[in-house]
């Protein structure tokens, strides 16, 4: 299999996607690695090119670019060239750590949506107290979303948490201001129906702070509440972390006991640390397109392309389009799917 | 002035609740405490009755009943009777830390409206690192908020913040899921007109993740979304602390740096208990509502009470009429209030 990469994407680019590439590259026997983004720069970092091509561009696109403009005016972008490459059949999927916007325009115009999916959903796999993870889906594609939206959201997820992480009947989550049924905006109301109806494993509603304690593997909102709740939790540990740090180096007696504590410390950060599920899947297209956090580093990039070749080998996307078709013809009501 | 507090709500009722009202009590000279509920067990804690007078009820509202139906129903409830006394004048505002629903009914039906606010707010002071805080309004009163209940929040929570935190031109923020202009969903979008062409200090857009920096003083967004970020933010703290205790309680040489770090811990720990800036405010009604959180200790009931009293001093319900009035009659628009 074939996967491209916008290696001018995110703050630490190029270098830390070549890396990460190259690690995959050591790492699975089976990929194909396309880097799209300028030779000069890439050839700087990469010291093995096997199974890796370059497709040279100069063009990129920004952080701070209008999306939808810069992918429709910048068509030789590193990021947009990337995409177009799954469009072409050149490769099966693409990732990139730069503009989400962007990206996610460049997904619904250049690799197109899967048909039946009204909108894609941009989905973050986020850190549990246990380690397992849960995917949250939307954080931010569609921020006026529909109920029949959240359906799909929670058939593509099912799909996704069955298939890449191995769960079989993933317990399926709609949050909500709380769990009784019939809680909620009239959005939460309409999608708690049509999702009970469904041939899904659903647990009901879900309060945002069972998140974490693993509530469910795979929670679906809008995508305005989505991108509160992702924004939260980051910022949150963030700050939790950043007062943790004032705490332990107040007084010369806390720095020493810091110190012993320091492995347990760096052990704790890293759990809350979730570039090791992958990066976020933009789901409901014709194939695997990966968001990689902006601050990727190597082990980012290496996690994010270890997701798209499961999703490639898995066929999530094949299995995403069987599945919602089934779920159009029978009326999303309780068939086999 | 005259405060009523349902004594009997609560997970820890009502001992930490008469508890907390003593220690109001010694603390403020001005103040008197009307304290509803069982008689008997009430005065089973009350070691001081000065300025402190008990209405007796045997009835109470649970946290599992339906809050609505349990308001109409339960008219002799200790928290319905507490609203009752504002209502009737005997107090000048009232406390709970029982059923959240149910005291957001209490206020609307029993306590009600200010002329001209549509919708009351929800408003907890929640912590920043800084330790100064900041207002979100609305965590749930409200799940469909309309754009123009937004803009009153901002107005609420700006005279708020000025009267009781001090803060002259409180920076009001609009939760959003980015800092540009046109962001978001629809309504955040017309949200964002409305507040501002209002005489505020609009600081503009504010991402979840910027929160607890302090990005503004008064944040403000829909009812469901508020609840979500409040819910987020506590179980992501406590999902760190917990996960901190693992680690640090793993090995004999970690539980002895551990013991030597215990009270910078402990600071830290309290910098995220936001008890201290008091209960929820429901605002909006005509004299002070305060929810005080269910699991509010002898300390956290002081401070709700020390915040009512604040409240009534500055006479904030009263300031929010005028503003209010003076911006309908203005169309909102940049007149003085």
């Amino acid at each position: 299999m074939k996967i491209a990469i916008d290696a001018m994407g995110g703050d630490h680019a190029p270098k830390e996607i070549v890396l990460g590439a190259m690690k995959a590259i050591e790492a699975y026997q089976d990929i194909h690695i396309t880097l799209v983004g300028d030779e000069k720069q890439i050839n700087h970092y990469l010291t093995n090119n096997e199974r890796i091509q370059i497709i040279h561009t100069e063009e990129v696109i920004l952080g701070t670019d209008e999306p939808v403009k810069a992918v429709r005016r910048k068509k030789n972008a590193s990021m947009v060239l990337a995409a177009q490459q799954v469009a072409d059949g050149a490769a099966d999927g693409c990732i990139s750590a730069g503009n989400t916007g962007a990206l996610m325009a460049a997904g619904l115009f250049v690799v197109g949506r899967i048909d039946g999916i009204e909108r894609p959903a941009l989905s973050p796999t986020l850190p549990t107290i246990g380690g397992e993870g849960f995917l949250l889906l939307d954080v931010g594609a569609n921020v006026d979303a529909k109920p029949e939206h959240l359906l799909q959201y929670a058939i593509i997820g099912s799909v996704y948490w069955e298939k890449v992480r191995g769960v079989k009947n993933p317990r399926i989550g709609l949050l909500n201001i709380g769990t009784e049924e019939k809680k909620g905006n009239e959005l939460a109301k309409k999608a708690f129906e049509l999702i009970s109806a469904a041939n899904l494993n659903f647990v009901g509603n879900v309060e945002a702070r069972d998140l974490l304690d693993g509530a469910a593997d795979v929670v679906v909102t809008d995508g305005f509440t989505g991108n509160m709740v992702l924004k939260t939790i980051e910022g949150t540990a963030s700050s939790v972390f950043k007062m943790l740090k004032t705490a332990l180096t107040g007084s010369l007696k806390s720095k020493l006991a810091a110190a012993v504590l320091k492995p347990d410390l760096v052990q704790l950060k890293n759990k809350m640390d979730y570039s090791e599920y992958g990066g976020a899947g933009l789901f409901g297209l014709k194939a695997p397109v990966i968001k990689a956090h902006g601050s990727s580093d190597e082990n980012a990039v290496f996690h994010a392309i270890r997701q798209a070749r499961e999703m490639i080998e898995k066929d999530v996307s094949g299995t995403i389009k069987k599945t919602i078709g089934e779920s159009v013809l029978s009326g999303s009501s309780k068939n086999d799917h």
